[in-house]
């Protein structure tokens, strides 16, 4: 078999717009999407995406999780297989792109090749995995980390934060077999995998705003999360306390995030990425008021890099400035419980080779990071060459207004199987 | 008759601590102290006030708005009269000597007199003043303006926070007469007057800090108010959205609180008084998530000082620095609202003549301006000679652990007992 240039007119357009048109349909009279996590919108999905994989001639494989897989064999079955995969699930009222952007992909691409009558010299396998929100279940890539066999039983007893019940119960409601998952059991893990292909929907606007249809990831960022933090002042008279003896939260608060923007500012001046928000903040209903100097402040505080290193220098600055703005203001911050994930690199063989393609198929592209964790994350971690792909987007995703145009969408399929015919 | 020296066995402490005593009686069962403005906390207060009067043999008037007045003649009742007075109402779980303090004050300087058999030389006037604080009606000052015949008739029809009843209702219900009020009716305001003498707890921790019994107030803090204010910025994902593009309406309040503490900062260098202080703060909770660029932060602003060119300075100021932000951010501030309030000078004689007596009879004593509004703004408004002392008070003011040392206290009527011998 010899690997072709895949020409636009390859591309079955029809198909790529049905397939999302058929996604959106049932939410056509409401706000936003909803395809809740082992649930009907998801199952719905699922069931669409067995039809077309049927209507392509696939092989069907479901596993204990009840991911999907539908396997285009190769011309050598033997051989490391390659995955395109993603997700289903999406945020309540969020977008039609974000995570079904990569498993139609994964058709398209197959349905590109059967057009051409292309086999491919290894086995294709077009993923989807359950559950990657964390708005349904208070934890990411469930179904991604179960079909590598790799979710902890206990995660088995969360509940869904709409329903209450349990991710075993909503597994078994969905045809799935959780004291199988318990057990580590599954499919894909099984195979060996040549690697791993995400395709998503960039969440920002680097590509929109540089004019360029496709992004190739360089990593999947790490973060540290402080969910609960606080600042604890002197509640005061607004007018009655002079300078010398405030102790104001809030006045605290706002010197640490200027601070930690700076030193930010910083690192991106020497070259690193990183990005730094405070999404929420609050000082306390039941006690503030207008004319009262604050005595408490609440924030959440969320840092990503895919550099270790500037995760730590980060971390480390931030304590340094609670510690000396605690001292110079007579405040205590205390920033609760931390979580953190660790950077998820991606093959660099692979991202040489996209970039290669993408000069030699005129692709417009950039490389660029991912802040946001895919569940292309989990197989990184699992020492699986991995490779994420960005697709221009407008207005960012988890919402309505996602928009995704079909032009830049057919770029990421054309490098997509210009790729996987190696 | 002879200005004596009053001595401090010549005060009558145990009149002090069993008012005291009876005005938190009520209380005694819940959490501080609420006396409720022209309500049965406050009325219990007034017949408290009544009955002392009376049983220190002094003239008692009653005003329509329902202000009491207690006379004790002078020895020409024709030359304009001192006034010392302030409120008995409280904010909800308050303290007990906010407002009360500078009542009992005025009971405890005619106890002083009448024990050593003196007659000042024109009257005193001890007033109680209805409704100050700002919490029960949308406004402050009711019985003060109403008792120098300057309350706007509409402020009539405002509603009680927590009884949904007009301002009139509650006047009548307490033996007022609304009708009158609204027509400038008064009783005090007919009297020429000598000045305005009202002693009230420090709300913040100067005094205390600095060792100091008794506070010579230089004036009354004016401020400018923005209640409703909002920074506007755009929604993101915490990830994925690259410094350059971001517009984080948090990360743009943070540089303006930081802005707006410099330039009070570079005042204070130069000797002048404010405050500046934002007591409440949210993202809002329909829209805001850990993992999302705030779009949208809402704040309150209020900026005091005594000085109209401080405030002036620092409000083109704040228009400069939102103005900039906005600019190099791409966000938008909305301030909202603005509300504002002139400074009340004190008469510069009266603070001089009572600088001397703290001298003259050791009592400790600085001089410091007031940040928080109070019943003498209104007198020095009116163009009638004002003068306030503050007493040195621990841990603030509207809240239960509000806590004035006895002996402060005496040194604050020993103080007013010898200003009005004059």
């Amino acid at each position: 078999m010899t690997a072709v240039t895949t020409r636009h007119d390859a591309i079955d357009l029809a198909l790529i717009e049905t397939l999302f048109d058929r996604l959106a349909a049932p939410d056509a009279e409401r706000i936003g999407i909803t395809r809740d996590a082992y649930g009907p919108g998801e199952q719905r999905a699922h069931a669409l995406f067995v039809e077309t994989a049927e209507s392509l001639d696939l092989i069907i494989e479901r596993d204990a999780a009840g991911n999907h897989f539908a396997v285009y064999p190769g011309a050598d079955r033997e051989r490391p297989a390659w995955v395109i995969g993603s997700h289903l699930d999406s945020v309540p009222q969020g977008g039609n792109f974000d995570g079904a952007a990569g498993v139609i992909a994964g058709l398209s691409v197959i349905a590109t090749l059967r057009r051409q009558n292309l086999v491919a010299p290894r086995d294709i396998i077009v993923a989807v995995f359950r559950a990657e929100e964390s708005t349904w279940f208070p934890t990411s890539y469930l179904g991604s980390r179960a079909a590598l066999g790799r979710l902890a039983p206990e995660v088995l007893s969360l509940t869904r934060a709409d329903t209450g019940r349990t991710l075993a119960e909503h597994m078994r409601d969905c045809g799935g077999d959780p004291e199988a998952v318990a057990t580590g059991a599954n499919w894909l893990g099984q195979r060996a995998l040549q690697g791993m292909l995400e395709l998503h929907i960039e969440q920002g606007p680097t590509l929109d705003n540089e004019a360029l249809a496709v992004g190739i990831v360089t990593g999947i960022a790490g973060s540290f999360r402080y969910r609960e933090a606080r600042c604890f002042g002197e509640w005061g008279h607004s007018g009655a306390v002079a300078k010398p003896y405030r102790h104001d939260a809030l006045m605290a608060f706002a010197e640490l995030a200027m601070a930690l923007e700076h030193t930010w500012e910083k690192l991106e001046q020497r070259g690193e990425r990183a990005t730094v928000t405070v999404g929420q903040i609050a000082t306390p209903p039941a006690q503030h008021a207008f004319s009262k100097i604050p005595g408490e402040v609440g924030f959440c505080l969320d840092v990503r890099s895919g550099s270790p290193a500037v995760l730590a220098e980060l971390e480390a600055t931030l304590h340094e400035i609670v510690e000396r703005i605690g001292t110079e203001r007579g405040v205590r911050f205390d920033l609760g419980p931390r979580s953190a994930s660790l950077p998820a690199p991606m093959s660099e063989t692979l991202t040489q080779r996209c970039q290669q393609l993408a000069v030699e198929h005129r692709i417009s592209h950039c490389l660029l990071p991912s802040g946001a964790g895919h569940d292309a994350a989990t197989f990184a971690q699992a020492g699986v060459p991995t490779q994420m792909l960005f697709v221009r987007n407008q207005h960012g995703s988890h919402n309505p207004q996602e928009a995704m145009r079909l032009a830049d969408f057919v770029e990421g399929v054309r490098l997509l199987t210009t790729l996987v015919q190696a």
